[in-house]
């Protein structure tokens, strides 16, 4: 049942600072009941409570606090179709796909379960005390600890996989730290129903009831309030350009900045090397414009911007994509706001001189219908306009002609950071190949060969994450299990008492964790 | 031989915007040459060869890296007494403090040479693909890479460690990273001994000449502009925290920002618990008072700040360490720049009401006297009066006194974040440590037990790096192995051909690294 409420520890509670109602996409209707949106005063409560949480849920033993993430997972699942409902709801996502990311979301909380039972992340590292040496060498041993009470703040377009028990919140709580989530306007009842479900997680398993909370804010100020409270120490962000750098200024500011791991646009390049469309392209091209619709665009990974050698080969790409795509239904938009963001750069597109649109996809009769679009230009005239290289956030592509290989290569340098790039290429095409990637390294965080970058898998070697501007910090991930480094620090420990050291760096290896001994890797046999 | 000349790659240079004079410390008197200063389009053109090295250099073998590594620390043992007899005029440090500093500075190298060849830095990560599953997942590999071009900026109270070859320098290298130092215009004579040695190294090994590159610079403005240089990828400093937060502002403000790891200022407090000094402290007064003193104070580590329960113990401690502290002799400061702001940190502490003065060092003839002072207050005082947190360089601490246990608990909370933390206790204590190292593991990167913090052992365990303001980025340590983990992002390599992987990642594990197999670590057999 959904009431309205926030989740303040333990305390289910209306806030009073104005409230807010979500809308269907498809309908424009608004929906019950209204969320009552927090004050500052419970962005305090909710910050004293994690801060209260912190020293005992991070130390946690690692089987207590797998089960958590676990029971987590069993408590989304719990929710039934209630949920799935809901999000169809509030997003105008299709249950099918509904569905795959509650599944999505539900493995990456046991696989972080798992991250914890294994160890890895704690660095255990240990120097053996040198007492006949001059100087004498203390004992010194490394863990590495949860860095401290983490904001997250639920994307849009993910309503459960990067939102309130997504990606920054298992991989957070993983690591040790409380999590204070800041529920995304746009699917408030979704939101509501997933915190609940950790709240409730939080008491089955007997955890400080400030691990977790979950509150609504209007506008920008309550989100700002809490990446400025003094008992934050991280914050989790995805979404939009102007808003993660928004949340990047007011952790600068503080008297104490913290990290901003906000992930914010990508336009994802696709090369499309010689070899890889010189035979029959139609196959080739319907998957291209299957991955450049699929969920109606809305992916931080959607390949919006394609590279290739100007040329007949190129023609028939063009051609064949654009035939897929004129025949495209318009998906429904997640919000009113992105379908007109989407329209407007579209608009954009189209109004530049010397950008043709190449086709369009049909047209909808709900109320925010995603009319795909394929554009083509070139690289002057790409190079020209700035405002080409902004991303347009829905099913929208631009195909740039290069003249040849060398303002392919020059075009590669031009980039700005990307989540990903990908390279489509024939074994003819790796001499080629072998001169882009050692660009494309510099410039994203996945490199995929003749794939499509829209699935991001949920393992250890994901990288979701890229130089500027793709995310505020380019050495960190926020899918995949490297992710909970974003949330922890190395402490050094010199000549503690054996009653005193952290079963990770203690004598006996209590935890058998793989311990780096002295320089050298050992198991815990 | 000194000849005032800046090395942007292979070229020796001399800047003509303006030039430096070194000053020795000890007699107030110039020092030759002259050094030249860079304008802005030698570090433009420092920055230019470093970008043009970056991709050759970063996919340097190992073992090609760690003997650049080696060869430098060969380079810089070869310059022989030259390098102690300049650094000794230049920094009124003793010969063999310099030759213990000139040996940690090769061995840091050697030692990130062995890190280099083990590769466990590169985090090699490999997901099977599962071609089966539905949907079916990809071959996922992932590697750390360099992160670009890195500026440092040498300190000037470790004239070696710290500074051109030191351990930001030597752990960018051991990344991958091309590096452009500033050298620290208190020591530009030592920095070009040592500048010439890493240029000559790069020569040696026949490595691309922008991997190296080093200048002087007036003020800040050169500094700000390698900083802002679009090519630089990452900061390291050692210095105030004026001056890193100063950095800190123009790598945020860029068009892409940059991390920066400042290691900025520290107090680094000592905590006598009631047993450590319950018996005959005149022994330990004087060990407290050798690590305060040590190199005129002049340490990131110096202990600062030293909080005991009021009373007869304490009293006799204090005691014991005025007098002991009332025969140090003044050792000469690093310049004169240093030494006054010296003298005011001590005269802003003895001005301040309810802070008394315990004893004060010897006083010295020379130009640059560290006179060692010790005053004591009470809690109230301290917390009344926040100019006492701000750290005083040099041989100058402050006791403060607690009333009981649940004060001395509640000061600790409210500390600002430190490089180190230290904990004096017998097993009677432990109690109370185990109460009071949760809070330390939140304020400092290392918590020592019945030891002094001064001494910082170059290992795997090392952390030299603290919660703000102590470092600019309280998640990683300029000192030990983990230092390389700074320079470094992580990239995601998807269905790649194997002739394009990287040996980190590629079949058959060429590197014979231990590498993250499924989720499993797997060593090379």
């Amino acid at each position: 049942m959904i009431t309205g409420h926030m989740f303040i520890g333990q305390r289910a509670l209306q806030g009073d600072a104005g409230s807010i109602r979500a809308t269907n996409p498809a309908t424009g209707e608004k929906l019950e009941p209204a969320f009552g949106l927090a004050n500052e005063s419970v962005v305090a409560e909710a910050c004293a409570l994690a801060a209260a949480a912190f020293d005992s849920y991070r130390e946690t033993a690692p089987e207590a606090r797998a089960r958590f993430l676990e029971t987590i997972a069993d408590n989304i699942m719990a929710l039934g179709s209630e949920l799935i409902e809901r999000a169809m709801l509030e997003t105008g996502l299709p249950q099918a796909r509904l569905e795959g990311e509650r599944g999505r979301t539900c493995n990456q909380l046991r696989m972080f379960a798992q991250v914890v039972r294994d160890g890895h992340y704690l660095s255990a590292t240990l120097d053996s005390a040198l007492p006949n040496r001059v100087p004498p060498r203390p004992d010194l041993r490394l863990r590495r600890v949860a860095i401290g009470p983490v904001a997250v703040f639920g994307a849009s377009n993910f309503p459960l996989a990067f939102s309130v028990a997504g990606g920054d919140t298992a991989s957070a709580l993983a690591a040790g730290c409380p999590v204070i989530v800041k529920a995304h306007s746009a699917h408030p009842g979704t939101s509501e129903l997933v915190g609940r479900a950790v709240q409730k997680a939080v008491a089955d398993c007997a955890l400080p009831e400030g691990t977790f909370s979950m509150l609504f804010g209007g506008g920008n100020l309550i989100g700002q309030a809490l990446v400025g409270h003094p008992a934050i120490k991280a914050v989790g962000f995805t979404g939009s350009r102007n808003g993660g750098v928004a949340l990047m200024k007011t952790a600068a500011a503080r008297k104490e900045p913290i990290p901003v791991y906000a992930e914010m646009s990508s336009i994802n390049p696709v090369f499309l090397l010689p070899g890889a469309i010189s035979g029959d392209v139609g196959a080739f091209a319907q998957a291209y414009v299957d991955s450049l619709t699929l969920g109606a665009g809305q992916f931080c990974t959607n390949p919006g911007l394609v590279l290739a050698l100007a040329g007949p080969a190129l023609d028939a790409f063009l051609q064949a994509a654009g035939a897929s795509l004129n025949t495209r239904a318009a998906a429904t938009m997640l919000s009113p706001g992105i379908h007109s963001a989407y329209n407007e750069g579209v608009a954009a597109y189209a109004s530049v001189p010397g950008v043709q649109c190449v086709a369009r996809g049909q047209s909808g009769s709900q109320a925010c219908p995603a009319q795909a679009a394929l554009f083509v230009t070139d690289v002057a005239t790409y190079q020209a306009n700035h405002a080409l290289e902004a991303e347009v956030f829905g099913p929208a592509a631009l195909v740039v002609k290069c003249k040849d290989e060398a303002e392919m290569l020059a075009f590669a340098e031009q980039l700005e950071g990307q989540l990903t790039a990908t390279v489509h290429a024939l074994p003819e095409d790796y001499a080629l190949a072998a001169r882009l990637v050692p660009i494309l390294e510099r410039k994203a965080g996945r490199i995929l060969f003749n794939g499509f970058p829209t699935g991001v898998e949920v393992c250890h070697a994901m990288v979701h994450g890229g130089p500027y501007p793709s995310t505020s910090d380019g050495r960190s991930t926020s899918v995949g299990a490297q992710a909970i480094e974003r949330f922890l620090r190395s402490v050094c420990y010199q000549n503690f008492p054996g009653s005193l050291l952290p079963a990770a760096i203690a004598d006996g290896n209590p935890l058998k964790l793989v311990r780096l001994q002295d320089g050298k890797l050992q198991a815990a046999d």
